[in-house]
């Protein structure tokens, strides 16, 4: 704990910090905007000090990526398995989902602006995440679908929809606005049940 | 028409391969991962004749901010005058707003991410258009909540979801897939009438 030099940093603490710095790069310039030298000075390294952690540019990234969909898809597994009626499961997905957006909304752009920045091995890795979360809604969907308590004629596009819904949150959200994450998080759930004709209970 | 040389292009034409080359580019490596000389080499021009046309990066991606978003105004005021019962207006402004986002989802997108990268001046010029565009939805929904055929406890939030389902649409939208820009937007309409309790024809 004492007197770390700059030069040999904490590798955790160094490493969470060049994460750190790469989202406010990338949300801000973009992956094809941002050098590792922005990201290395940001986090108050060396590149040479980066490379020690990170391969290339395109390491942080996919690190980032990897982390924040494990998160997601972890958040709506919990969320749609916290009740056994469609209509909690898919209230509570819709909460988690919209709150973590509004929240993390700067890394959230990132990781679903920047997919394409991605190596084609990390690409398919990522799209396997996005995949898995968009089933659990689909499943979720399906299920009030089944039991008569959804209605829509097209639940795969329904579904994306109501991701899609979600995802844009970290597009407009801002820390400085007047609604909170819980805000924006508790109106979404209404809508989305609307879009899928449950009635709003009062 | 005849024998053009590459040094001095038809103005018109050159103008708008730069503005095609601009879209491309910012696209795909972002505003601040693109140069002029990309956007310029795209259009089969050098950088000096891109400048001929353009002073600045920056100026390219306002000229394309501007059109876009004035583009959009028209069709949304269009939309919503071309009914006077507030149901079909927004059926009519969704499906217009969600179609031409589906077709134009690549210059879609640079507008819709790249606002920050404007000069102040600029940034505000766009806001406004934004704010005007919002505006003519807002009020829409207002008209049905006011003649009690919207439901909804935030029109203002409301407003801003079914814009937002919208823009979204450019991040997703694959012209390869299955559905096309109208079948997009037919399904969204019903999405966003239910959100606002309408219950659906059939």
């Amino acid at each position: 704990m004492s007197s770390t030099s700059t030069e040999t940093p904490d590798p955790p603490d160094a490493r969470s910090r060049l994460v750190a710095a790469a989202v406010a790069a990338f949300a801000e310039k973009g992956f094809h905007g941002t050098t590792t030298r922005d990201i290395a000075s940001t986090a108050g390294m060396s590149p040479a000090a980066l490379y020690v952690f990170f391969p290339s540019k395109e390491a942080l990234l996919h690190e980032l990526s990897l982390v924040g969909h494990s998160r997601v898809l972890e958040l709506v597994e919990e969320s749609a398995s916290s009740a056994a009626d469609p209509v909690d499961q898919l209230g509570a997905v819709v909460e988690a989902f919209v709150r973590d957006h509004a929240q993390s909304h700067t890394g959230a752009r990132v990781i679903n602006y920047e997919l394409s920045a991605l190596t084609a091995e990390h690409r398919a890795e990522i799209t396997a995440l996005r995949h898995r979360i968009d089933l659990v809604v689909r499943d979720v969907v399906q299920l009030g679908v089944d039991q008569g308590v959804f209605h829509t004629r097209d639940p795969h596009m329904t579904t994306l929809a109501v991701l899609s819904l979600g995802i844009d949150v970290a597009r407009w959200y801002r820390d400085e606005g007047v609604w909170s994450p819980a805000d924006v998080a508790e109106h979404y759930r209404g809508l989305v049940l609307a879009m899928l004709g449950v009635a709003p209970d009062q």
